[in-house]
């Protein structure tokens, strides 16, 4: 029998500090997503490597997200914590106010002034977060949640929270646990920088352990638009239609940098065409539909592979930060959609059953 | 190491029949879902009951559906079928699309002629589905579908395939196991009716197997303008905003009578507003986002615990078919959106805080 309700600190409390063994766990059972093999994929590319996606998409709200935030709010409440706040539009407000929901504590999610998309929103909405709109951008949304966490008792989960990374490193864990093994390469989106830094954190502590014998080549992709580490620096403005890394100012700079030397990887940026494109193309190959900003783990695979950076025969993770059902305005938007128009008789189905 | 990929085929492969030794699986790692104890709505509803929600909006599609999808594609192939079709605009599209491209072979969906509604079938879309729009309405398409599998080699992936409810019945196994027993009652929405004869499938085979000890009492749940159950025969014109159960004339009508019967449980009718209640009362209150058509089995197991037809200090499971992600307009339809403006000031903030 296994024990209902297990999430990844409870799983992977040795291996987090700040779980002792009277803390009070906030989790939706996050964790253990599908590690799914993509052969079709790998024929269409026609290679010969093993290729697995993380599928992220299918944590309680949707995204990688969940990971870092049962850590902290977890780590929130111990201290003593009886609301959050953060500044976002996306996956993060989604997480906060769903975690938050399940501690019984108040979450606040503070946006820029303008007309309010519920599709974003939705879930924080729903899960009961408390919106502040604020006259100004998102940079000062992200400057006002620091500066009132410093000044009143009320704890920031933005990715500048430390225990964030500490709740992402377990996916790393998982993998190793899964495939036996540290994957020789591992490619994933770098927006804000905190997942590949947790990744690496996660990899590296396993190697330490013994529990790998080594750590994988990391595979960083930014879209083109909002890609201040191929820049090597951050940059104003970011556009992507893949909102999810549209961060021209990532907070895990150093980190990041630090996984990518370290693991002799790189970043590449890809453009919104691409990623689109490897959006389609892995939903009606392998049957998985994920974010836009996921499908950059594909788009970058492909182009890697093309270039002969992924050597033949490695085995190759990409992990598919969140679900496709998040954005699916996005996803049809470029998708002619002129179905067939046929009258309700069965001659003219098998007809055009034979034609399409 | 567990073995990635494993789905609910390879899992219980002992209790599905149809699954051979070199059975080629079609699956998404489907299963395993969730089962979250809900304390904070036990607390809020001032029972000692102990509550699960099973949440089957974490399968790879987003629904319950991909149970039965993984079961009734894997023995299409098995069978040499090269396409399957089903007329549907909701899960059951998403997931047909999702498995065909998997196995890599075609999926038809069969439409009502009508403006697309590209977020509703935005799954099907993106999984490379062929979408035929008919001058008919949903039963006609039902009925082409039916006719048209009898006459051309393409299987049918409507309920009306038995092996859908083989696929949906690991849902019960999964249960049995993870609470070491059956629960004493099970809450669930009935729509189509298969699944809730799936699940009585499950228990009293677990049940024969010596597996458990007993089998819940079912409690099976109809939106108030689509409840035939109710009604004691089919209804036309079924209407419900749980789009996802507004169904009129149920596939598996004899089956959940039997399954009602011998479990000794009762059908019963909730109306959309308390449907919607409680969809918002199950987010904010535990932080799970289910789909409307999902949120009858909150709705439905107040009611029955406030009549008494839940006995004190029982084990409630409460199955949650769908993501609430599958429908976000409707979720936040009744939400009032206000949220307050203050300037991009610190103090305004810090007052703000201090207010709401």
């Amino acid at each position: 029998m296994s024990k209902p309700g297990l999430g990844i600190l409870e799983k992977f409390s040795a291996h987090l500090d700040f779980i002792k063994k009277d803390t009070r766990i906030i989790s939706l059972n996050e964790g253990d997503t599908p590690l799914i093999k993509l052969d079709n994929l790998s024929n269409k590319l026609k290679t010969n490597l093993e290729i697995y996606a993380k599928f992220e998409g299918l944590n309680p709200t949707g995204s990688f997200k969940d990971r870092g935030m049962t850590a902290a709010v977890t780590q929130a409440v111990q201290e003593g914590a009886t609301s959050i706040i953060c500044a976002s539009t996306g996956n993060t407000s989604a997480s906060a106010a769903a975690y938050a929901a399940r501690a019984g504590i108040r979450a606040y999610v503070l946006i820029p002034e303008g007309k309010i998309a519920a599709g974003k929103l939705a879930q924080a909405i729903v899960y009961g977060a408390k919106l502040i709109q604020i006259r100004g951008n998102f940079d000062d949304a992200m400057s006002m949640v620091k500066q009132i966490a410093d000044t009143m008792p009320i704890t920031l989960v933005n990715s500048v929270n430390p225990y964030r990374l500490q709740g992402q490193k377990t996916a790393a864990f998982e993998l190793v646990e899964e495939l036996g093994g540290s994957p020789d390469y591992h490619c994933l989106p770098v927006g804000n920088a905190g997942n590949i830094s947790a990744y690496w954190m996660g990899y590296t502590e396993y190697l330490a352990l013994g529990k790998s014998e080594k750590t994988p080549i990391m595979c960083g992709y930014q879209a083109s638009g909002a890609a201040p580490f191929l820049k090597g620096e951050p940059i104003k403005d970011p556009e992507t239609l893949a909102t999810a890394i549209r961060i021209g100012n990532p907070q895990s700079w150093d980190l990041a940098v630090k996984a990518i030397k370290e693991s002799n990887g790189h970043f590449k940026a890809h453009s919104d065409e691409k990623i689109i494109q490897a959006q389609q193309l892995l939903a009606s190959t392998e049957g998985i539909f994920c974010e836009p900003a996921s499908a950059i783990s594909i788009a970058g695979l492909i182009q890697d592979i093309q270039e002969g950076f992924i050597k033949s025969g490695s085995r190759v993770v990409c992990t598919l930060t969140g679900n496709g059902l998040k954005d699916t305005d996005t996803a049809t938007k470029f998708i002619e959609l002129e179905p067939l128009l046929i009258n309700a008789d069965i001659k003219e189905l098998a007809q055009a059953l034979s034609n399409i």
